[in-house]
């Protein structure tokens, strides 16, 4: 991240303040979009728009796609639907493009497209449309470089020369045979290696790795990474060549999705950054808050049908922090690892059995080693004959076993229902092993007392 | 990930114990080395032994970096020293190659780099050995291309084909003055766009995104995302190109980045996958269950000076759950927010004071929310006059408020002195603010109690 110093933060804003144009550009010029979007947050929405409209065309594009939707928003909504599709969307590739009118109302969308001037753009960015977000169709993007299998090496130099002109940057180039199914992929590198040979189909690497259009995204993240690519082509049902996906918008899609397991396992709703305002955090942390305060009265209520016990026999009171936390704790555990595995790939829902018959075996060593270490203090704490002293272990006993199991089924479960497993983890999951945590607690302190009384 | 069929998994088996060299070379010569390193995970050591020996040296290596530590280290450490460097190293990227070396024991390690062939590669992996592994040197390889600033568009080209003999990749040509000083870089791209012009210093790129040996990974991380790279150079303190560190070893540091966080906001310990075995796993799981255990432990204390006060009162017991789940529902939700904004780039050090009050602020709102919704219940619940109904609200009102501002000012202060803020989410702070949330509890009510009786 640039840090801007307070120094040239004022140099700037003073620059903005007298409206010294020849100077703001000067500025401007020496910064990559990335950091101009940066220098924004600094500013206010005037002072923004002021350097906004001395940008040229391509660099304005670039800064607003890289900022905060919300900065994006204030921007566009001071221009004219005409001016955002020729200053804006006309110099911005075309998976840009749709994620930028994927952003606006319905009504807007079409008013802006019919202002395209380039057809064929505009008629690429309809197509995208279509696609679902999550996929690998909505995803790519159409700029690549193209040839013909059949085309001699000129032939094809001389055909990228013309494709590469108006792309940022290249670094495969894909061959397709006379129906446009992708035949092969011939890297950039052997424009070195091999410079000249017959044709291309005799240099270029078969079978390269390619997604269908509705390839989830997270399936073709994990591709990314497993091989190394860079780009990776998007094929239709039936082969044909429909675009291209950058590693670049791969590895944003990495971060959101594993800033969103993140925020699901914190009890945070919706996508929140420390930045964002009060009411808008407020806003995203309240729902599960809400949820734990239900179940926090649920617990109450539970408890509540014990309350003579508690005046008979106030030491099972001690104990309910440390059978609720710890039930919490060990269901936490379970879902994490499930959702993570699933998350990189390492775990198939297929194993799903093995799986839970693993975490039983891992509950039971956790239940032992935990109920037994309590037990011990308790002899001495409370005493041997005490009924707290055995329902408290029991109860540990049966509740870590719970809840291992419990934290490992429920993400299971919902990938199996195509949820999304990240809903179940963190608060989802301690709220519900402490209610049940207490019933169990309870039903077994009950169960014990009506027996044996309040010493065995 | 590759999903091999039940079927293939036959064959193959089948293939290996028949011990047929001829079918079993041309199915892995079908596979990518990443593929074959998930064949691994299905078949037993022997099994993978008899492939891997089948394997060419360049095969080999490939598919020994995609596999996990553990399966590499059964594979490595059935071969020789010189085996490993004449059939391993000898045939990795500087970078892979230090990462397999720096897995090794100490003593094998100065025997293997005795045996590698190539004199320049053993002194380059020496070099990158001294730096940090989270740090740019610690991930860098010295395999790129690189080419002088005065040198003719023709000299270039022929230095580049000579160069890219040996390189996977390339994406990037650097360009460095008579000193190996960075000066800028020339895209691949400009191959096609610039074939001939006179020298490389008038269409290199200038100013180059770069980092210096010493740049922690997770800053680099974030300059790939905001610059969207492929490649990015690497100098020593006075600007000389030392290295260049590609993409897809970012990715993976960030995926490794983000599951050490999910894992330490879930209470696992070490690094811990869904199919590690249930000793490894109870081993990753149990130290958090411990330390939540001696949490609880230390609650049935601070709980038992009450003892007598449950007695008199039982009611009170009833919302332990509530509170001390509210207090680590929301210590946990603050704490994540810090550790996402710190490890995205989005929140500055600088700017704690700032956020402590927002959160102070956002505290205040939930504890007045979440306060009142239960006091409204408690009232039909318990009645108004209950010493419990009060004590609940205030005590809730002020676990939130304290929970919201220790969750955020724990990690930001890890953070100041250099410590992991990861450490301070999930178990650590749910446990902690258990704890506190008690002891705010019961000071309350008994003050409530000595002052009141148990009706107001």
């Amino acid at each position: 991240m640039k840090e801007y110093t307070p120094e040239y933060l004022e140099h700037i804003t003073g620059v903005i303040d007298n409206r010294d144009e020849d100077t703001a550009r000067t500025e401007l010029s020496k910064l990559h979009p990335a950091d101009i979007a940066e220098l924004y947050r600094d500013l206010d929405l005037e002072q923004a728009e002021f350097l906004f409209r001395l940008l040229d065309a391509d660099q304005a594009a670039d800064v607003l796609m890289e900022l905060d939707e919300d900065d994006r928003h204030k921007l566009l909504s001071a221009m004219s639907s005409e001016d955002i599709a020729k200053q804006v969307i006309d110099h911005l590739d075309t998976d840009d493009a749709v994620d930028i009118i994927q952003e606006l109302d319905e009504e807007d969308r079409d008013e802006i497209l019919s202002h395209i001037d380039d057809v064929e753009q505009a008629g690429d960015i309809i197509d995208l449309l279509k696609y679902d977000e999550d996929t690998a169709g909505g995803l790519m993007g159409t700029e690549m470089i193209v040839v013909n299998e059949n085309w001699s090496m000129p032939q094809c130099v001389q055909e990228m020369r013309k494709q590469a002109e108006d792309l940022d940057d290249i670094y495969y180039v894909y061959v397709v045979d006379n129906d446009y199914r992708l035949r092969g992929v011939f890297p950039l590198k052997k424009m070195i290696t091999h410079p000249s040979v017959s044709k291309i189909k005799h240099v270029m690497e078969l079978d390269p790795v390619s997604v269908k259009t509705d390839t989830p995204v997270d399936e073709l993240t994990l591709d990314f990474e497993k091989y190394d690519l860079v780009a990776m082509p998007v094929v239709d049902s039936i082969g044909r060549l429909v675009g291209q996906i950058t590693v670049d918008d791969v590895m944003d899609e990495a971060r959101e999705q594993s800033e969103r397991d993140y925020q699901l396992a914190s009890g945070l709703s919706g996508d929140i950054e420390s930045n964002d305002t009060m009411f808008h955090q407020t806003k995203a942390r309240l729902p599960w808050l809400l949820i734990g305060m239900l179940g926090g009265i649920g617990n109450s209520l539970i408890l509540g049908h014990f309350e003579s016990g508690f005046a008979l026999n106030p030491a099972m009171a001690l104990f309910i922090p440390l059978i609720g936390g710890t039930g919490g704790n060990v269901g936490i555990q379970s879902s994490a690892i499930i959702v993570q595995g699933l998350a990189n790939g390492s775990l198939d829902i297929k194993s799903s059995t093995k799986q839970l018959f693993k975490e039983l075996g891992v509950g039971l060593l956790n239940a032992c080693i935990i109920s037994l270490l309590v037990l011990v203090y308790n002899i001495f704490a409370l005493g041997p004959a005490q009924v707290t002293t055995v329902a408290v272990s029991l109860s540990l006993f049966a509740v870590v076993v719970f809840a291992s199991i419990f934290g490992t089924f429920v993400p299971l479960t919902l990938e199996r229902f195509k949820i999304d497993p990240a809903l179940a983890t963190g608060p989802f999951i301690s709220i519900t092993n402490d209610i049940i945590g207490m019933v169990i607690y309870m039903s077994i302190s009950s169960a014990l007392i009506a027996a044996f009384g309040t010493s065995i």
